[in-house]
């Protein structure tokens, strides 16, 4: 295209300042088309950053050492507090208790253990004290027997209006600027991206195309025992009071491989939680990557790590060192930390 | 680039006899442009053939009433009877009984009940007639503690060298040719193609990629339970004797729905094993499809359905016509059944 504008161009007449014109406009066009912007300019200049985009280019250069066919470039992320934020508790964790409130009278008949309890005085902390258990139970006390369809809606329809309470806005906003650009460039670069979450496979799949651009069976979590029935002769998926899988720590590594089959390359985590599938991750032949999000950033988000409740941060870091996986600061390795700035 | 020799043509000189054949070499491009090769031509022409294309019109249609977005256009197919023979014994079948014979020595002091003498005796009937817990046994009892990788590996070299008793080729040859022109077609259309087994989903997915064009994270099958173990701080995945989940009949729709967060919206099957997996793909809202296999021809390949101990086909032939399904004779629908002929 451009070679017959230039041939139509020196047909016509032949004068200096024509040609001049025309070297101005090409390498003006030139320079356009080799200048690639930024595609991680949430990513503040360093180490980190350099890691990603040196392994990114290893296994992405044809006929290099570590070349990977994009059929094997999968990446797996955890979600609460590697995609987004979780706390002061997480998504999941604010659903299920508007849940309870919202089957109030119901519950208050039933209710036999201090963490429902708990839950219907809306008292967040010992929900997280009482742990995974009682974390499933609420699940299951508010959720049984639902189609697996009317879950999906009522989850979205949640999703629609909850705000986070500290960042005053939807909860589908709450989600990291940086890790979201980094999401697309792997994509960008022939890379799968899976989630692989603790939280409920349903509740993540419910919004993890629209705002992370990950289709629902690129979805790993935490699920629980469906049963198939013919309701009027139309079939129907209800949901059990029984969990099926907890998607986490060990876990994570056995769920990745049951649903693809294949050891993926890279993996993000930010907990203890993510530990196994990280060391299952890196540890594979070729080149491998594997990256901690580190909160230490308590302006622009939250601080926490060898001592939480939530999102604990200890063996993993340590692991960090000696494995070679990449710890980002989120204070330091980020200029963003979402798509808006405090004061929140 | 046509456009550019056409002028350098003309631009030479101009004759008649030139232009002449300028005009029939623009009509032979065209035309081979516009030939449309016949996309299934293993499938004879009749109303099998025209409801596929009909339905695949119907949801690739842009603007049409029944138009279905690529990321939702899911087909299901089930494999053993579907893709590929099943009989006299399915492939597993025979892989687990050839592992027994390899594992002799330490089954004959450990044996203890009487399939496990009957697979020592390599006496596939017994087995058969033992039903579903006793192939899940056998399976355990050949590899149980063996890591995925290392599982993986006996697979392939076992395929490698084993044949059909019937058809004397490699199993993976005895693949149905007019179901990979379906699954071509399909994908070609838009489609993603998922296997949906009641074979061991780690012994499919050993081949589901070279034979079938499907890679291992659509495969969904039987799961044995994995556990996460550091060997020299290494980390690796090891089968336990211990069956995760089965599968089959209501199994199907559970385990797609858990795998893909999806229901689809086209399923292929053979058998009552498939039989509510096609009722909850042709039961959701919109254009749907599901289709049968039946087994009718015993010249080409084996004549089975109602009364049968692999792949029975009678609950499922009844309902196909109050729900519409698509029942294909093999014997009739099918010019070719295997890319090879008979006598075998």
């Amino acid at each position: 295209m451009i070679f017959i504008v230039i041939c139509c161009f020196l047909g016509i007449k032949k004068t200096a300042s024509r040609i001049l014109f025309l070297f101005f406009w090409c390498s003006l066009a030139i320079s356009a088309a080799l200048a690639q912007p930024d595609p991680l300019p949430s990513w503040t200049a360093g180490e980190a950053k350099q890691s990603i985009v040196k392994f990114v280019s290893a296994v992405t250069e044809s006929g290099g050492r570590d070349y990977v066919p994009p059929s094997e470039r999968i990446a797996v992320f955890d979600n609460d507090g590697t995609l987004w934020s979780e706390r002061p508790a997480s998504v999941e964790t604010r659903f299920i208790l508007d849940q309870i409130q919202a089957h109030r009278p119901r519950l208050i008949k039933a209710k036999s253990r201090s963490w429902l309890l708990a839950a219907l005085r809306n008292d967040v902390d010992s929900i997280l004290e009482a742990g995974e258990l009682a974390f499933v139970e609420l699940t299951m006390a508010t959720h049984v027997d639902r189609t697996t369809d009317e879950f999906d809606k009522v989850v979205k329809d949640w999703l629609a209006t909850a705000k986070h309470p500290h960042f005053r806005r939807p909860y589908t906003d709450c989600t990291y600027q940086p890790m979201m650009e980094l999401m697309n460039y792997l994509r960008a670069n022939g890379f799968k991206t899976y989630i692989v979450s603790g939280g409920g496979a349903d509740f993540v799949r419910c919004f993890s195309e629209s705002i992370y651009g990950v289709p629902p069976e690129q979805v790993i979590g935490t699920v629980i025992k469906l049963r198939f029935a013919l309701r009027d002769r139309k079939p129907v998926l209800v949901r059990m009071p029984k969990v099926n899988f907890v998607d986490n720590k060990a876990g994570k590594p056995v769920a990745i491989f049951e649903h693809t089959g294949r050891r993926p390359i890279a993996a993000f985590g930010n907990s203890d939680g993510d530990l196994e599938m990280l060391q299952w991750v890196t540890s594979g032949p070729g080149a491998r990557f594997g990256l901690l999000v580190h909160h230490d950033d308590a302006d622009r988000e939250f601080a926490y790590d060898r001592i939480s409740r939530i999102g604990k941060l200890d063996k993993a870091l340590d692991e960090a060192k000696t494995r070679g996986w990449t710890v980002i600061s989120m204070k330091n390795d980020w200029n963003n930390v979402f798509s808006f700035s405090p004061p929140y």
